[in-house]
């Protein structure tokens, strides 16, 4: 059978994080590679109980076809916590919920991204937005990441160059580097943007996870008419409802339900409604501040093992929050070769090429710290030293296969 | 600002359903516009048990990310009622998870549909399968439909002439038309299809709803590697949950998978695991019997009120399932026109124009009977009636204006 495969479909590549994923499920292995939150911290019993009186409350209108836009009150709930949290004026109608923020990026790329249009990426970035948005088949433009945020001279020759209709940030404990943006950068990368006719997206699913440091501003607040906003209950929640939502202007709202119509009717409605009731019978606040207490015990252990336990040379990001860190190794050591070295000693993580634009073999890797309890930490990252050593060693010797 | 939308989504039309349920809304209005089940059948306590026995025994399992493919219990499960309903062969590794059958649509075109592809459908045709299949900027063939099924000469010629990709079919108790496809129908377009290179699309939520006659093979039965099974639990247990599936060959499944996890990573876990427990702690034929009964009583009431209220020269389909069927109105008789006027006399439906490509204006109409209870139907086909009467009184006197 000679059937062609559309073109969009031939360049997306297979995600070698779940093939990862898959091998490090052999319980001996110490796995820093996942994405996932803590499920030790689910609200289970909590959201049993908002099952209950949904089904008690509501019986049938919770089993029904619901609207394209999402349920009203949780609408209204998630703008009113943009208000209280950050002070900003989030109107229920630019609201639309998605089937995760995974769903807001395939639908983003739906209403904007016909074949060629440039969009700006962060180098690394997060996989998940290069699988979406790589369907709609964009060219992609890079720009660094360094400790303080984007490098923004690189954005302004990107700018002047090419006239880019979308630029995606994660400026909050990004994925996969953990880097914040500073607010210095922020404004400066608003300034640059300010004049231009371009979208930025800002993805915040771990925003509310910050351990030290303060907030920092929205980019929504700097230009409140070019952004486009995602949130997720994933992290602060739980991440098997799939339910996330976009903040867009009017205009781009009316596009986007659309998309959303087409792509999948409406979100499911008996997770909105048991999230919905989650939120008004518990107290958010206190169930994310028992999120943070843990992530963060588990973010120094980690911080201080690599302190410890791995070479010089080797360099890591220190988050203030999130899930991830990111790891440089020594220039020419290949992050998938030690990938298969530390499998060897059973600890796992993920390889950095899949987070690049066009550059393989690189000597870099993210950790994950949310989903490894604290006391098998130390122990995973020591393994890891162990692995890098041996790396090391065999390239002292000359014996060190890059590939 | 001026950032331009793609042009994809410029393409996709504003459903006009959507707008036609926001007015039938108003309680007073006998609508037949909708496309929903009937929520006094939701087996609600029985749902609400099976969240219970999920959230008891498995706890925070069923709040984590899960697989990509959907839950292996629920695959395998289906994968068994195939084979005790249909006596069809298909393994679970070929069976994939969405959310609901309108994201099945959206996967199809994503991983099948580069721009000017060539695709064939009904005429008239499925309103959400339009939609999603236009965000891939294919070029429509139709094919009438008549009671006996597809018009097989037009298929053979547009198969001759042209080289489409994919042609998509609901054999069962169409929506919008209520036509089941004859055995023979079916043999003489499996004929046509068996030797060329395209892929069958057989969209099958109402496959399990039928009322009178008896069930017909699926396509599979004849065209085995070729055809493209889509199912739901939206009909037959609850829509809320979004959960359908999709069977397709290996190659096909392998790029589903990557263009569903583009999408939104995978169908909501939690509904997965409330509707598997669902289908293992009930019996579901005794409850889609239930759902039978009920929705052959309002066929019939519809039919015999039909035949007793509308005026001669207004013709039906006789669905032996489904939940809809298809009245054609005297020539020239514009159903939308009709449905203002209808909608005055506090009756609503749906004019046939969005199921059609590229043509407009017509004399064709959508009736629901699953959700409007059989003491309602007999008033509203009456009001449907006076509707008609005087639109054909109109234009006796020369006073119709069509448009």
């Amino acid at each position: 059978m000679m059937v062609q495969f559309s073109g969009r479909i031939m360049d997306v590549p297979k995600s070698f994080i779940r093939e990862i994923l898959k091998v490090a499920i052999n319980p001996e292995i110490i796995s820093f590679a996942g994405g996932l939150p803590n499920k030790d911290l689910f609200p289970v019993s909590e959201i049993q109980q908002a099952a209950d009186i949904q089904f008690e409350e509501y019986g049938r209108d919770i089993l029904q076809y619901s609207s394209t836009e999402g349920y009203l009150p949780l609408r209204e709930y998630i703008a009113a916590r943009y208000k209280e949290k950050k002070n900003l004026e989030v109107p229920t109608d630019n609201i639309l919920i998605t089937s995760g923020s995974q769903q807001a990026l395939d639908l983003l790329g739906k209403v904007f991204i016909d074949k060629g249009d440039k969009i700006i990426i962060e180098e690394p970035g997060y996989l998940g937005a290069i699988q979406a948005f790589s369907i709609y088949e964009p060219k992609f433009s890079t720009v660094p990441l360094n400790e303080r945020g984007l490098d923004n001279k690189c954005l302004n020759d990107i700018l002047d160059k090419s006239n880019p209709k979308l630029i995606y940030l994660v400026p909050n404990f990004q994925n996969p580097s953990g880097i914040s943006s500073s607010e210095d950068n922020r404004k400066e990368t608003a300034n640059l943007i300010s004049e231009r006719d371009l979208y930025l997206i800002e993805d915040d699913p771990y925003g509310e996870l910050r351990y030290v440091g303060k907030n920092i501003k929205s980019f929504k607040k700097y230009l409140p008419k070019k952004t486009i906003l995602l949130g997720s209950f994933s992290k602060v929640v739980a991440p098997s409802f799939r339910i996330g939502w976009i903040v867009a202007p009017d205009d781009v709202m009316d596009k986007l339900i659309i998309a959303k119509q087409a792509s999948d009717l409406h979100t499911n409605f008996i997770g909105q409604r048991i999230i919905y009731q989650f939120l008004i019978s518990n107290n958010l606040d206190e169930h994310v501040e028992k999120i943070k207490n843990k992530y963060n015990k588990q973010r120094e252990k980690m911080l201080s093992a690599i302190e410890q336990y791995l070479p010089s040379g080797v360099s890591s990001t220190k988050p203030e929050g999130g899930m991830f860190l990111w790891l440089t190794l020594p220039e020419k050591l290949n992050a998938k070769v030690l990938f298969e070295k530390a499998l060897n000693k059973k600890v796992a993580f993920v390889p950095g090429d899949p987070f690049y634009i066009g550059k393989r073999d690189l000597n870099t890797l993210r950790l994950n710290f949310s989903c490894v309890n604290e006391d098998k930490i130390e122990e995973g990252i020591k393994r890891l030293g162990t692995a890098i050593e041996e790396s090391l060693d065999l390239r002292r010797r000359g014996k060190y296969v890059e590939r």
